[in-house]
This record gives C-alpha cells, structure tokens and sequence, in this order.
C-alpha cells in the first residue's frame, strides 16, 4: 500500500484528496477545493486501479469496491483527471502510469443499441435522465440557472439561428436521435426535415411523436445511412453524430455534406471535441458504454473539413455547458435509481452513474468541450458578422429564456 | 495562341473573362457576372503567364504587359482565381498548370522592413494607404458601410471585448507596429500594454505617439523577439503577427504565450488563415512582397494550439473583412498613385496595385479568412456564453458604430 500513497501523494497537486482505507485509516493528499472523499471497501482495489486506470477505475466502482458521499462521484473524477492532465506538461513515468485517465471518458452521445443490452429497455430507461423532447446532447446554458428542458430548447434555438432558416427550406438531420431537434424546427420555424437514424426503436418514437403533433407533412424519418442518402437540401444539421464517424471517414463525410448541400446552403455540425492533442477513448468506456466512438481534437476535426468544398464560417466552442448538461442527467437517474435497480440491477445502476459522473468530470476539467460548426462553400451565404446570433428580436427566441 | 485560348476557355465556368489582344481581337470566355476586362499590349504575354502563372501574371503586370479598366484589377484576379479553386476539386492536368493561381497571394501584414527596399520611405508610403492610426491588418466591418478609420476602431473594440480587459491590467500586444492597438487599449481600456516589435522605425512611430498623446506611463515598447522576453500578463494579444512565426514554431509560439499568461488569464490571436488545406505562399508575393510569410490552414493553426497548455475559447472567422479593408487600402493608394510613381517610379507602383489586388480577391474569393482565436487554460476564464461579445452595453462600445 505505501507505493499506491506514494503515487497518490505525487499525482494531487490541485485540490484535496480525502482517501479512507477499509481499516479505518485516512490519508488527506494535497490541499484547497475541490475536496473529494474516496473510501474503500477492498484493501486491493487502489493497487488494481494504480496498475490499470483505465478499466479498473471503472470495474472496481461497477463492483462495489468503493465510493464516494452522494452526488461527489464527478467530484472525486474530476480531482483525479485534473491531477492527471498536470503530469500531461510534465511527462514521466507517472503520466505513463495514469496516463489512462487522461483518455476520453466522454463518449455520450451514441447509437444507442450500444448503450443497453435490452432494446426494448431504452427508450424507458432515457426517459428517466433526458428532458422531455429526449436530446441526447449537450444543452445551450444560456444562463447556467435555465432548467435541462430550457436548456434543450435554447440549445435547438441557438442552432436554428446558426442555420439562418427561412420558412419552407428543406432540412436534413443526419442522426436524428429521437426525433426532438427535427420536430422543434418543423413546429417553430417552418420547414421540411428529413431525419436519419439507423436505429428502428428511435425511428419508431421519432414518427409516432411527429404524428401525435401533426407534424407529419412536414417531417419524415428515415432508416438510412448518410452515405446512401443522396438528396438536396438548404440546410444540414448534425448533433452528437460526428462523434461516430470515425477518424479515417472525416473528409468523406464531409464531402458528402458538401454535396448534399445546395448552392448557398449552410450546415452546422454540433460535436464532443478533444481540447488537447488527439488521444484515444478509454477503454473502460468503450467496454462498457459506447463501441467505436471518438471524439476529434479541433485539428482532426478542421482537417476533415479542408479537404471538402466546405469552410468553416463559425466555431463556437461550449466548455462546462455539457458538464450542466451531464449534472442534470445524473440527478434525474439518481431519483428512478431504485426503479433501475430493480429492473436492471445494482451493477447496471452503478456503470451509468459512473460513465455519467466521468463524462462531467471530463468536461469539468476542460480537457473536453462541444463544438459548433458552422458551415458553407460561399462565404457570403452568413452574414458578415456573427450580431445575427445574439440579436434580441432577430429570431423567435422567445423560448430561449423560457423555463 | 490557340492553346492559351482553349485553356481559358475550359478555365473560365464562373463570371465572365473578355479579352483583348494586341491586334484588336476580341474573346469571351464564361457568362454572367462578374465581369472581368483583361487587356494585352503584349503578344506572347499570355503564352508566359499560363505556362507559369504563379510568378509571371504578377511579373507581367509589373511591366505593364497587361491592364484592367481603373479599378478592375481585383475583379480580374477574383474571377482568374475562383475559377482556378473549381478545378481544386477536379484535379487533372488544368489544375497542375494553373495550380499557382492557387496559391497564397494574401501575405498583407508583415514585418515592413521586408516590403519596401528604403527604410525611409516606408512610414510615409504606409501613411498613404493606411488609416491614420496605422492599423496594418483586418478591419472589422461591424456594418460595410463603414469608414475604415471607423471599421479599424471596431477591430479594436472587438478585439478588447474577447479579452475581457479590466482597467489596471497587465496587456502584452506581440508584434504591436506602429502601436495603434496598445494605444488604443491603454487609451480607452486603462491597462497597462507592453508592445513588443522587431523593427526599428515601428519602435520611433510608437514612442513618439505615446509620448504626443500622454500616454507614456501606460504603454511601453520594446525592441524585442517574443522569444526573448519572460513576463508574466493578465491579457496577451497578437495582431498579424503569427503569419511571421513559420510553420515549425507554432507549437513554441504557443507554449510561450500559455508561460506568459498569468492563472485565468486569456489571449487573442488574429491571424490570416486559409479554409481549405494547406498550402504555400504565392512565389510572386514571396519574391517580391513578403519573403518567409505563411498563413496557416486551421488544422495547422490548432494542432499548434493542441501542443500547448492553452485552449481555444471561441474562434471566429473574419471572412470578407479582408477584401473590403484591401479595398480601402487601394482606394487611398490610387488616390496618391501619382505622388508614389514620383518618388517610388512606376513599376513599384504596379507591383503596389497588384500585391493590394491580389490579396483582396483572395478574400473575396473565400479562400481566405482572418481567424481571431480566444485562448486561456483554463475555461472559466471567458463566460458561458459568447453575448457578452454583442451585448451593447456590456463595453465601451460607442466607438463602434461612430465614424
């Protein structure tokens, strides 16, 4: 054990690290906020998790081997991550050994059927975290008080006005989710979407919403792949969907929105992006949560970009809106955790509260943000400065603060 | 000439190019607006500028091989180029031949020593030109109407609004010219600004103009590389200056402004960029305007960033600024063509028009773009949200819409 103290003694230099042995021992690791508190149930588990970061953090949390007081589960991550991106400037063994905490443990937004083992489980089991339209991403904080519902909206808001939509302009989602960001532009801006999913059950909650809101006419869902779908729009939105398509199909994915695009179109692409170098997803989290995500670093991202007809007009960067975002979810599962654990199992209950509390912790620690996109081949198809966006009476924002 | 003909003929799809030649015939290529005049009173001057466009279109125009119409020439190289960038997604042999049109014209500010041959003459030529505070890069056209005194001044505000400045503190401004910038935000900010310049005659301009405007308490300018001088600011900010850092030294250039930066503090990077991937300096504007200048591609840009401890806030894209404030420049530079030829003789003159020419249609063709790139290490450093930026009372923002 003294090793694992010594280790422990050197990685935390930001903040204070409250660690209580099952013996009933304690050991207080540097200083000041934030103050995380680490107890432990088994007297091996910090060995395993010094030796293996990266899945053992996780697997020893999913069994039981320890915890933190409630609601300071992102607390004690984001401690520990913070203290792990300090070695990052300084290199050495000990980044060699920690460096597992540095990688991304963000991958929230998915495919879903990655995300539950039971279909038919999942679109009760986002219902008990998500807000009520069911985004699946991160809320625009207008102000950080606005409620997750508000959030969502003036996140959907903010986008609309990104995409400059005039009424009557056809509009393409590509990984439409459950439908919620299509619906709120056919119902408050007046346009036809198409949305793309390649999941049957989001497909099914997206058209029966859309049909419960007369919206039918006016939006339609797809079961497709964006390579196979060869149509023209004004507009294309995607959000929480780059985040799956995959280093090596950058350019082509945005070569294909390019050509999706007609003359004078405008496209926003909303991702998870890495602030620091290109990393890798941790490894617990691709076991557990999401097979195959990656979220780019800005470099990957601009350099898919480059080699399309596309520009990049815009590129707002959203730090701490996911980490609220994220917060949120955490306290509506914690509510229903009895129901999930009922219905799913301790262990599934305590895999979700760590991915969401380690996907906060991620972007508490600004290593992660979002990244808005805005994109076009004319430069002159947005206006020359960026007013338009924050113009009180330039949209009907009036949702924006509602809530 | 029948070859230089069909090239053309396959070249021009965009706008419309009528030549004429020495012999009074007349041809034209493409339809539509714009339309673009190229005279020649010069045989064989087509034949050398397609068989290498990149050095010889300046080098002819230089000698006074070929013409526009008075105040054409930005419109010519516009529809030249913009075709040339067609063929950027079509390859073959076209695009090798006129690949050079593709270059980078767009070096505009610089190190002055490195434009004009007398260390003499250059305050004086860049008085004629510029605006009366000197301002040697993108304007901020808050609004096109705008006077270019007015629109440099909104650069400034907008400039001093990203970096969130307090009265009191410490500004670094690097590459700070004949220190319009640092001026202007000790003068309406109440901060203390360091500028740092390489150039001797910039240092004079700057000390005497502190020294008439009272302001010598606040500001001091020092003749010193970046690399060279180890202080630590509250705010850092550099104008125009990283075009000159070179492509092996952005990382260094970045780790050097996050050792600069006090905790929580923020930096402001304006720089010219290009949108699609990268590239090189046009050969003509490396000769002859600019020898060692590089505008970065944003991958390049980022990945710079990325190897740093600082992360970017917020990135704007200034597109279409560049061209209306290289319109202005011209627009003066014409006015006191005939004062330039005097002194400087004619063929300064044409190499003058063309390199303000060339880099305007650069920017107006979309190729080109200024980024303005909010740093910090740290996210909370800069608000939520980016309203702060557009809210009108938020800054002493009345300068902006003046003039």
């Amino acid at each position: 054990m003294k090793r694992e103290l010594a280790v422990l003694g050197r990685l935390i230099r930001r903040g204070t690290l409250e660690l209580r042995l099952p013996d009933g021992a304690q050991h207080l690791f540097g200083s000041g906020p934030p103050h995380a508190r680490w107890t432990f149930t088994r007297r091996d588990s910090l060995r395993r998790i010094i030796a293996n970061p990266e899945l053992a953090l996780g697997e020893s949390y999913m069994r039981g081997e320890w915890d933190t007081p409630p609601g300071e589960l992102a607390t004690l991550l984001a401690v520990l991550m913070r203290n792990a991106g300090e070695l990052a400037h300084d290199g050495g063994r000990l980044r060699r050994l920690l460096g597992g905490l540095l990688q991304q443990w963000n991958r929230v937004q998915a495919s879903y059927r990655n995300v539950a083992h039971h279909y038919d489980l999942d679109e009760w089991l986002f219902r008990l975290f998500l807000d009520r339209e069911m985004y699946y991403s991160c809320a625009y904080f207008a102000v950080p008080q606005l409620s997750l519902e508000a959030a969502q909206r003036a996140k959907a808001e903010h986008i609309a006005a990104k995409l400059r939509l005039q009424p009557g302009q056809r509009v393409l989602d590509i990984g439409c989710g459950w439908g919620s960001l299509a619906l709120h532009l056919a119902q408050h801006h007046d346009v036809h979407v198409t949305g793309l999913t390649l999941s049957r059950a989001q497909l099914a909650v997206a058209q029966r919403t859309a049909q419960e809101r007369g919206l039918s006419g006016r939006v339609q869902f797809l079961l497709q792949d964006y390579r196979e779908h060869a149509d023209q729009y004004d507009r294309i939105v995607s959000v929480g969907m780059f985040e799956h398509v995959g280093r090596p199909y950058y350019a082509r994915f945005f070569r294909q929105v390019a050509a999706s695009l007609r003359p004078r179109g405008v496209a926003l692409v909303h991702t998870i992006c890495r602030l620091g170098p290109p990393g890798t997803t941790n490894a617990w989290v691709r076991r557990y949560i999401f097979p195959g995500g990656y979220s780019p670093a800005l470099s990957e991202l601009t350099a898919g970009i480059e080699h399309s007809a596309l520009k990049v007009m815009d590129m707002e960067l959203l730090r701490r809106h996911y980490a609220l975002t994220l917060n949120a979810w955490q306290a509506r599962f914690q509510r229903h955790r009895a129901e999930v654990a009922e219905r799913m199992g301790e262990q599934f209950c305590r895999m979700w509260e760590f991915y969401l509390a380690a996907a906060e912790a991620s972007f508490e620690t600004d290593d992660m943000a979002v990244a808005q996109v805005q994109l076009a081949a004319e430069a002159d198809a947005v206006p020359l400065t960026r007013d338009y966006l924050y113009a009180p009476l330039a949209q009907p924002r009036t949702l924006r603060r509602a809530g």
